[in-house]
């Protein structure tokens, strides 16, 4: 199946998200609304609802219980997001403005907080407390995740595991426990609600890790902004750690890098993208990728073979070929 | 009783708060933890931990319980107050460095984030989903406050229930719940766990109100900065709406305060703060304070007669005298 056909075949359960979503945010301040109608606006994937409504498959489904976990998951997403966009003083994304540009870091800045409180509130009504605590749990990891890469940015000595640490929090935990949420709002036992958690995070850690292959070795065109952002703005990613490693390629990629740090933003990464191109930093992060890929379709064995369990495998594949 | 000889009483109570939110914000990141110990040592009167205390007193009293609401309180007022300094670029409070001076804003904006998220998942160990959805609404409304006091800087046509309604979500909100959840985590039936929220409404607006007033007529070294911070950075406050319905006191003062604006951070509000002390807005905003403490004390006799009534009866006046 395509991703495109499982999309239709979830359409108007994933439209009832989206509703809502929309009934979530919806406050009497007009410039709240605004802000976080504009954010729910320029769209993006609802990965995290998917995976919700395809984890629920393996337990009693019921879109009422499974919207109260969805609908806090994706409010948390674009919480990370609008904050993000303060963070690495972002413009566009998704070729729309960002809050912080449309109106200012202050306005972002409550706009996350407002999503972040709603997404709880929206949990609180299933009266499942574990749920609280692991909504709750994620938030904290994620801004520990935020922090680590902030106190990260442009250090080129951090380790690999370093790196994985803090995609673990940044990107792949929120995956993990969209996985785990969607199977315990369906009442589906622990032990099987752990294993969608395993699944979920290799698929959490592969996503980020092509998207910041992605960065490194996309066009323009196909990634929406300049190849090498991450790198102008200090973010080592794993590609790059990679590259650091190989004494050829170390001592113009580390001048590279200083020059791009003094130049406090100014700077054009360019010059280190073709270094690390052309290094095994690539070739190496793919054989990582592949092994999350190869770890995520074997954690699936373990659950029964329903239809979902296809879906799910399909999506991870698809994950792993975003072409660039 | 003297509020000193309160404190003297819970003394042993609070330290083992003041312990336990020094553990709910430990992380293995040591630029996190220097952050929320930074803001944790800043101190501060933990009036919303009093408060919990309290109105425990009207239940089952249990530290273990108390604590556990007491925590998630304190550190949703630590977030508003790391987050309002970024609004009001504030780089001392109470006399020490803030976190986005230390730091910076980005530090000040995850490390708010944090405290937020511990928060709720300090209260999630109470499997008790009521508190969870009274905690995470209170963000949810704090938010909107700092948003509508955004949008109201320097609107000199904002009516006197709009001011209302913003401290009311501000302030006045967390420390109404701080008196609910209290009762709730001891026990004490919604009924009256409603009395005790109405007693903290009125107790918040009226502190916020003193705050106000205290800003424009105290000292500079009763209130740690200089009088008229808040006009110079365009939060018109309860006794310069009234002054402005002044109409001797009324022209002259929205000349003061377009000259601030214009000032863009600038200018001295030394100017305004002496039309405002000279008008009728003092008073009046004094005897709308007394409303609200009266409102108080008479919420406070539809409760039984413990010593713990006594105690909140007394706050409730402390707070009306605070001197200026």
């Amino acid at each position: 199946m395509k991703l495109i056909q499982l999309y239709a075949a979830l359409k108007s359960d994933l439209q009832a998200i989206e509703d809502a979503l929309a009934q979530s945010v919806a406050s009497d301040l007009p410039l709240l609304n605004d802000s976080a109608l504009h954010l729910l606006k320029a769209g993006g994937k609802r990965l995290r609802p998917v995976f919700v409504l395809l984890a629920g498959k393996f337990g009693t489904y019921s879109l009422e219980q499974l919207k109260r976990v969805a609908v806090p998951l994706e409010l948390i997403h674009m919480a990370s997001l609008v904050h993000d966009d303060v963070i690495d003083d972002a413009d566009t994304r998704r070729g729309q403005p960002t809050v912080k540009a449309k109106w200012d870091n202050r306005i972002a800045m409550f706009t996350g907080d407002y999503l972040h409180g709603k997404s709880l509130m929206v949990a609180t009504e299933l009266a499942h407390p574990r749920i609280h605590q692991i909504l709750s749990g994620a938030i904290v990891q994620m801004c520990i995740g935020e922090m680590e890469q902030i106190r990260d940015f442009f250090n080129v000595e951090q380790s690999v595991r370093n790196y994985l640490l803090r995609i673990r929090r940044k990107t792949a935990l929120l995956i993990a426990i969209s996985c785990q949420l969607g199977a315990l709002a369906a009442g589906v036992p622990e032990r099987q609600a752990n294993i969608l958690y395993r699944y979920g995070y290799n698929v959490g850690m592969l996503f980020q890790i092509t998207d910041d292959l992605l960065d490194l070795c996309g066009t323009e065109k196909a990634i929406g902004k300049p190849p090498g952002s991450d790198l102008r703005q200090g973010n080592i990613t794993l590609p790059v750690l990679y590259a650091l490693q190989d004494e050829r390629d170390r001592a113009p990629l580390l001048a590279e890098i200083a020059r791009i740090r003094e130049a406090d933003g100014e700077a054009d990464s360019a010059a280190a993208v073709r270094v690390v191109r052309s290094s095994s930093g690539i070739r190496r992060a793919e054989q990582l990728a592949e092994r999350y890929v190869a770890k995520a379709l074997r954690v699936l064995e373990e659950l029964p073979a329903i239809p979902a369990r296809k879906n799910l495998a399909d999506i991870a594949r698809f994950v792993a070929q975003r072409s660039y």
